[in-house]
């Protein structure tokens, strides 16, 4: 697919192929849709990615994306401080949100350490979490990063730097997802969840209350 | 997905997702993507496709897009302008050229005719098509549509309002794609191509040729 006939065609198929996931074929689909619709929504599409990207705002405190200075979640008075989840990304806070599970705050990290990528520690928001444990609030982190390798790396890394400040850690649970047959389960996640058994009576009291 | 933290990241991930074929898991994706590239990038990317909205140009003759008044391929005098390819949108053109096997010249729809999405032939660039034909020049008009029910409908509907100016009319030629199996191609497409078949002499005078 090359000879395009117009270079502002091209131009911005070149520019919407370096969306994640989208190659060529799929990038001139794109422009050619936005061609056929009104100026003025494509108007709204450019500027509101430039805007974004412009004047969007992190968290004081946790480093997720928010409009304020201090997140809807860092600045509800109901929230446990004293509890900080450590995530990967914002898709992360609104996964959790969704259950209803977790009072406490979060560390939204930007990235996991990927040596791959050439992702090390000093490009993500690890500083101020340390700065965050520091301050002699919290009581435990929650570690909820991927399943992967590049997750378990970051883990320890995190563990590293965090077991000084006399902080309780754990990690979320990995085992059988919910609804899941056991034959149909990995052996790494069967096995997992033989060696990290929980104890019946705390599942029980869990139901109860 | 719900209760984004920020109404900037909300916006974008809504202008994202009208996108075709991009859900609002996929836009999020994206946005942040974008969060994490330098603002000129991002401002690259908003930029051109207002740009191109707003400034394309659709060439007078064929209707292809075009940055001159006139395309590259119209203007070509050693194009044969008595042959007429008549294709949905510019990506048929592009891979027509791709092929390097025809000389002639295009009329580019620019879409076709579709009760189900309400697009009728006043939708399509079909006045333009049919003074091109009144002008006497044209001898071949080659129908390269879709093999769809939409691409059948359009083509019958152009073949009525064509042969009206005593001007030959071919459709592509419908078969099995060349390195495919008989026992794996669908039954409709191998039952035409028995009764389209190909006289074997011209098959083997266009391979000496």
């Amino acid at each position: 697919m090359q000879n395009y006939p117009s270079r502002l065609l091209e131009s911005a198929v070149n520019e919407l192929a370096k969306l994640p996931g989208i190659g060529r074929k799929t990038a001139l689909r794109m422009a050619l849709n936005l061609l056929k619709r009104h100026p003025a929504e494509v108007e709204a599409l450019g500027t509101s990615v430039i805007k974004m990207r412009n004047e969007v705002n992190y968290c004081r405190e946790c480093k997720n994306i928010s409009d304020q200075e201090v997140c809807a979640i860092c600045s509800n008075p109901k929230r446990d401080k004293g509890l900080v989840c450590i995530v990967e990304d914002i898709r992360d806070v609104m996964a959790i949100e969704n259950t209803g599970q977790f009072d406490g705050v979060y560390h939204v990290l930007g990235g996991i350490i990927s040596p791959m990528e050439g992702i090390g520690p000093q490009d993500l928001n690890i500083a101020s979490m340390i700065s965050r444990m520091d301050s002699g609030v919290i009581r435990e982190v929650i570690l909820a990063l991927p399943t992967t390798i590049e997750g378990d790396t970051t883990n320890f890394y995190l563990y590293r730097r965090i077991m000084n400040f006399g902080i309780t850690v754990s990690a979320i649970a990995r085992g059988i997802s919910i609804g899941d047959e056991l034959e149909h389960t990995d052996e790494v996640t069967l096995g997992r969840s033989i060696l990290n058994r929980t104890p019946y009576e705390s599942i029980i009291s869990r139901k109860q209350s």
